[in-house]
């Protein structure tokens, strides 16, 4: 399966980064623009056998090595390889 | 409207960063784990008139501060906002 993980900042906590890039584009001349959060973007394969197993492990990859609990939030997707279970 | 930039390592190119979480992963007991790529996740409020000054306006920015063209692809997601335009 392929695991698409998306992380932020927690709402909340300063991103100094995303502050940086509004600053930037609006230096650009990029009009209307607003509220940028800059977090993490990180794709796997993952091979196991169904997708309750899938989500059980992303969690807790989440929870030990892919993200900060205490200031970051992350939603993920698995999209079942070929053939794969749905 | 809220938009959603997802940027990766392009295809051949190295992914340090992927390869340390993808030992890492394997190092905690995650099996089956393969092909780890660890990108950015840029989460904007955009106000333009429409979805097409949007779009035009996201690759501008991608192009010229958000990517580096060179080593880097993104996609990215448009949601219109409250009464906004589809």
């Amino acid at each position: 399966m392929l695991v698409k993980v998306f992380v932020t900042p927690r709402k909340g906590i300063l991103d100094p980064q995303g502050r940086a890039v509004e600053q930037s584009l609006k230096s650009l001349g990029f009009g209307g623009v607003g509220a940028v959060r800059v977090g993490r973007y990180i794709v796997l394969e993952l091979d196991v056998p169904n997708i309750d197993q899938a989500r059980e492990a992303i969690r807790r990859m989440c929870d030990q090595l892919l993200t900060n609990p205490n200031i970051e939030d992350y939603t993920f997707e698995i999209e079942p390889g070929e053939g794969g279970p749905r």
